[in-house]
């Protein structure tokens, strides 16, 4: 079914089918965020999924499933979901099934188990006693975040590992248990990756400067990852110890090409950017919001500790808020209207005033769908940066969705104010 | 691999398999949000997806994949991706080999094709032209919102249904193209549903509630489908004329047993409920936020046309922004905390008053992972209203992770106000 089953020229040392399981995810309860976190932390060693199955509680289901992949050749099956305590969680019972082994209780889990029941003063029941039940000879791969270990099943080389769907569980076991199997298992084939995180350049503009380049490109393969906030770039380099130079060349070429433009490596998020900058220089923000209406705000203090630099918000969406919250002049809205360059500022210079901070950042915008006119359209946004004797703004046009509109005015904003902060004048 | 397998008594009309097709899937650039999307669509006729795949942009795999359903019985097969115009789309091109007949350029798709790139500016390159191949004798599924039509393949009473993967288009032809098409396949099997929204009841106590009602459950089938912000009880029935009346009779005794603990109906979000509650009654908003650092306000923002009656917001997430922004006596802070129910009262008054709105909610908490202590842990959030002579708290523990406590918080603190407005005295 996938694109490696035609050709057998694939230099990959293992190939891998993901499997979620739960009713949940088919009935469109709940969403799976698994596959995404596995295929990005398996990719950057340099490993593809090649499938994805979504089956039910099913344990017949599963274990024929299973079968499938055994026949197939697959060198590594990632399950999750499916090992938690109640009746229909029966992952454990069709991993049993397929290797032609017993469940048993496992003493050292059992007490693990009763040990957090007791702490978070729950009953330790007959239902609960289910997550210490493991198949035969399985390997346990334990869980730093939650209660039922992850289950690694080994078999002439090929892997079965079982994962709970929980994705802070699965995403801790997966990091912690199996990405260091696989490095292992990959042996010779060693992989090592860096992602470089841009804003502000499409990915055609990217691939034609990188193409221009020098970069020595064997062993060593270039992804592009858009996504709302701007495009990943992500080297993956396979080989022996050779590869690392020229990993490291690749990667500093392109970062010299981009400059500033790179706004992180890895998985950083820009927010946490901006707030390891603010903290390293010493500086407080304010934020001054009107079309994202508190998203930029949001954001920032998704971060833990963002609290020794985020001073607050205001979120003036009336025209009078901006008056009275902001000291934005109504004589100014009225001559320039509330989404104007002039208003941006203004709104940025007030919520550096009324906040106390070092430095503020302003959005005013129109996100639709309503709202717009020729010479003021759907899309159009302001943002402004004040701070020290400067302050500017700039003009952007993002025609999308409101719920677009807003994210990337959001992003595009913490953006203008890390340059800012990374400037030399900065 | 379903459910549906091992047993032959279902009495479901259709078995449905979903198919995702894209390498963007698969190396965790793109999150697939049609599946959830299908599922709760397909939910609400009484149909459910027995099972999901998603498979690399590869024609031979789409093939054998959709040879297999055809070989396993599956009456539809709902697709979903590789309908765009470039060369790694090739789901026409599998669609053809399956049915064997060729790809014709569909004259009537061409023309719609080339007005739309002239209205938007662009070259109708050649590239662009391979949404015009249809496979010979397949069905056309209107795009009211993109340039693809989907593709309906029948054979025997078998669907193979093709959709393009941008969710806005797979969307809407999936509720204008798709479902109409289910209703008649279903034929004398119609299905209605209806969809109450609660907040505030765990699913346990939901269940109980509702065990104790006098229900003729004949025909009709309910499911609980819990996610962040409460509990969805989805009612389907299938049959004939009569049984709208028992649908009816279920939902208004489900309805009077749960007073407000409903908070909507269908796909109403608490948002927007809450907005219209403001605007029918002439009431003008103000929020105050800490931990939750513009989450309500950007959630109560998302609503197009908030601004007729969302004032603004203040976050406040440092304590001199509490004093200076919202007039939060500092004496109070020193003496009850920021995390407490006074300050959250003083809160609220504060952003009435300095935005001038009517009504006013606020929201200060602890959302980890650090600033927890014994008598106040991570987790504990005051949320409080005021508005009229009127202004009260209410203590909320939700031990969990940082995100969750804020998102939980969130719309906590939208459903309190929105219960303040439903009130007859409100």
């Amino acid at each position: 079914m996938s694109g490696e089953g035609g050709s057998g020229s694939r230099e990959r040392p293992l190939s891998v089918v993901a499997i979620s399981i739960g009713n949940e995810l088919l009935d469109g309860r709940t969403a799976d965020t698994n596959l995404g976190f596995a295929a990005r932390a398996l990719g950057a060693m340099g490993l593809r999924i090649a499938r994805h199955a979504t089956i039910g509680d099913d344990r017949a289901g599963i274990r024929t499933a299973l079968e499938r992949e055994w026949a197939a050749g697959t060198d590594l099956v990632l399950l999750s979901g499916g090992l938690g305590p109640t009746a229909d969680d029966v992952t454990r019972e069709a991993l049993a099934d397929l290797a032609g082994v017993a469940l048993i209780e496992d003493r050292a889990v059992l007490e693990r188990l009763a040990a957090r029941y007791a702490r978070i003063g729950r009953a330790f029941t007959g239902v609960a006693r289910r997550q210490a039940l493991l198949p035969e000879g399985v390997d346990q791969l334990p869980n730093p975040v939650g209660l039922a270990p992850g289950l690694w099943l080994e078999r002439e080389g090929r892997v079965i590992a079982a994962l709970p769907g929980v994705p802070a569980e699965f995403q801790a076991i997966l990091r912690e248990g199996i990405l260091p199997r696989l490095g292992r298992m990959a042996g010779s084939h060693a992989t090592r990756s860096v992602a470089l995180r841009t804003m502000g350049i499409p990915e055609a503009e990217l691939a034609d400067r990188i193409a221009g380049l020098a970069i020595d490109w064997t062993g060593i393969e270039l992804a592009y990852l858009p996504h709302s906030g701007g495009v990943d770039l992500r080297l993956v380099a396979t080989g022996g110890a050779e590869i690392e130079a020229r990993l490291a060349a690749a990667e500093a070429a392109i970062a010299k090409c981009f400059g500033t433009d790179v706004y992180g490596r890895g998985e950083v998020t820009i927010e946490e950017v901006v707030g390891n900058l603010l903290r390293d220089r010493g500086l407080t923000l304010a934020v001054a919001e009107s079309c994202t209406g508190g998203m930029v705000s949001a954001r920032l203090t998704r971060v833990p500790g963002s609290s020794d630099y985020f001073r607050g918000g205001i979120i003036a969406y009336a025209n009078e808020a901006k008056e009275r919250l902001l000291g934005v002049p109504g004589a100014l809205i009225g001559a320039k209207g509330a989404v104007s360059e002039e208003v941006a500022l203004a709104m940025a210079q007030g919520a550096r005033e009324k906040l106390g901070a070092d430095v503020a950042l302003a959005v005013t915008g129109i996100a639709g769908p309503g709202g717009g006119s020729q010479e003021k359209p759907v899309g159009l946004v302001h943002i402004a940066f004040a701070g020290g004797a400067k302050a500017f703004a700039r003009r952007l046009f993002l025609p999308a969705s409101r719920d677009l509109i807003r994210e990337r005015s959001t992003l595009l904003a913490l953006d203008l104010l890390r340059r800012e902060l990374e400037s030399p004048a900065g």
